[in-house]
């Protein structure tokens, strides 16, 4: 059921049948290291290059979930998944060998919230029965990507954020489970003219803003209806300017929220700046941290918010801002 | 409803309620040009480089649909777009205007059809009274993307293909037109393991070929059950390629196939070699060739099967094939 602007309530509740996470090894060395499925200390994966890496990530994580969950491939219907590189090869090269049908998803780092939402929506008007939903990051194929080769060495200012070595993917299906999708919120691009882009933290902040509000709107309620609202990857930069836009306009969010990108890393003791970034980072969170605390009952209901920076080195070299864009989810503990 | 292993057949048809499609110089001195909206003779679409341009060039497309349809910005509830650039920036920069809540998809060339796909079953289970499906490319933005700079004057050999300037974006409804999607085949990555950039036909018929297959069998269906069974941008070299694969498998496809690609150029007097390709092509040939054929009843049922090779530089460089994958979308005339 379309609910506001820009909000679809599920009429069926879609359940999150499996998880699985697989993150490298400053990741495992982070306060959530415990809620991940497998830490990989080689930065390689064994393979001989960055981009390969990430496409091994994702197959690991992929390979994680079929033994979590008891499944076969030909028990997935679809795959929405993708990442951070250009044309999306981490996720072509990743999912191959699966033969499971594709949908090709880009939102920079909001790719797993559109994954989720899409996915949801499928399973639950009878497009599949099952879905994977999944994205990934990796901090060498994305420096690479965006910004330094590794060997220069570049300083890192205190806004900048560290993309997250790491892959989530859920199976969604319509078999009850503790864990449910029951509604989501699409972003629109949102620009305020920000062009640093060592500070994606606060180039997403406006589109985390706008989508929480129109969450908020959509559904009527307040920002206490949810037990937690977790953002992507604002990092400390980004949350601090998301609570400042919200509370313009009336919004008290700084008492149940909180951000991917913050809970990853011990920021002063793993040098990470203002946080946890990429794809892979609220993903990750997601299907270890937040997921288990949905499945314990600890929260009840929680807006997932993962953030996205539409940055790429052509446009950001010809002098363009960068937009943002958000994708909420909403997912809830069930009984 | 799901039908066999990777197809929907929509509980109510999805139509197009309206189409734009724009076009370059080119383009427009093609078999085509009456049937595109806007010829646009300036490569540079009046703005100071390629990605700009390509932007620029969705920019008019939708504003053409919006002018066409009679409609609003705010009574299109989402848009369903992407483009071959590196993080979609000639969508991120091209829709952002318009604020309406945005899918990014990246297929390839193969994402019109994704998008066709994703937005009909939006609409069709409700989640939308509108929504806008869109896929675009520039000549220009690509060579650059994927080639030689245009400066370099690197000569084609037979097999390669043009990339076409063009954009065709649809918007779908529930309010009953001429033209309907009732049903879509989501393609699965498809790799025989071909290398050479230059001849992406080669690289994408196997994903055709199986799309096609697959379609013809979830529907139970034969391939005449078509009165056209039309590929994106396979062109000369990769339909050949098509009709020998599926003839193995016993489907007789020449009769009734043919490619966006082939119908966009004349190869002889334009000097394309193997034909046209890009995201651009099969939605701009679909939004005017293809549309006024099911409009006006000369076609009855079409299968679109747009294209995508899974190319990027990095991996191309780093050795790897070329995947491909393809996406088929049912689309026939009311009535």
């Amino acid at each position: 059921m379309q609910k506001g602007n820009a909000s679809i309530l599920l009429d069926k509740p879609v359940y999150v049948e499996a998880t699985a996470s697989v993150v490298g090894q400053k990741e495992g060395e982070g306060p959530l290291a415990e809620e991940f499925d497998i830490i990989e200390n080689d930065p390689m994966f064994g393979v001989d290059n960055w981009e390969k890496a990430e496409s091994t990530l994702q197959g690991k994580t992929i390979d994680k979930l079929f033994i979590k969950s008891g499944l076969k491939y030909e028990d997935v219907r679809y795959i929405f998944a993708g990442d951070l590189l250009g044309q999306l090869i981490a996720s072509s090269f990743g999912i191959k060998k699966y033969g499971i049908p594709f949908f090709g998803l880009y939102g920079a780092c909001s790719t797993f919230g559109e994954a989720l939402s899409l996915g949801a929506f499928t399973v639950a008007n009878d497009g599949a029965d099952r879905v994977i939903a999944m994205a990934s990051s990796h901090f060498a194929s994305a420096e690479k990507q965006f910004r330094f080769p590794l060997e220069y060495g570049n300083q890192r200012p205190m806004a900048s954020t560290w993309t997250v070595t790491g892959c989530g993917a859920v199976i969604l299906s319509k078999i009850k489970s503790p864990v449910k999708v029951t509604g989501f919120t699409t972003g629109k691009i949102v620009d305020y003219g920000v062009k640093d882009s060592m500070n994606m933290g606060a180039a997403m902040a406006p589109a985390a803003a706008d989508l929480i509000e129109t969450n908020l709107n959509d559904f009527g309620v307040n920002a206490n209806y949810y037990d937690k609202i977790i953002t992507g990857d604002l990092g400390t930069v980004g949350s601090k300017i998301l609570h400042d836009i919200l509370l313009e306009k009336g919004i008290e969010l700084s008492a149940n929220h909180t951000d991917c990108g913050i809970l990853m890393f011990d920021s002063q003791l793993q040098d990470t700046k203002a946080g946890g970034s990429g794809c892979g980072c609220s993903a990750a969170t997601f299907c270890g941290h937040i997921y288990n605390n949905l499945k314990e009952g600890k929260w009840k209901r929680v807006l997932l918010v993962p953030t996205g920076a539409l940055l790429s080195t052509v446009s950001y070299n010809e002098g363009e801002s960068i937009p943002g864009i958000a994708h909420g989810v909403v997912i809830e503990s069930e009984g």
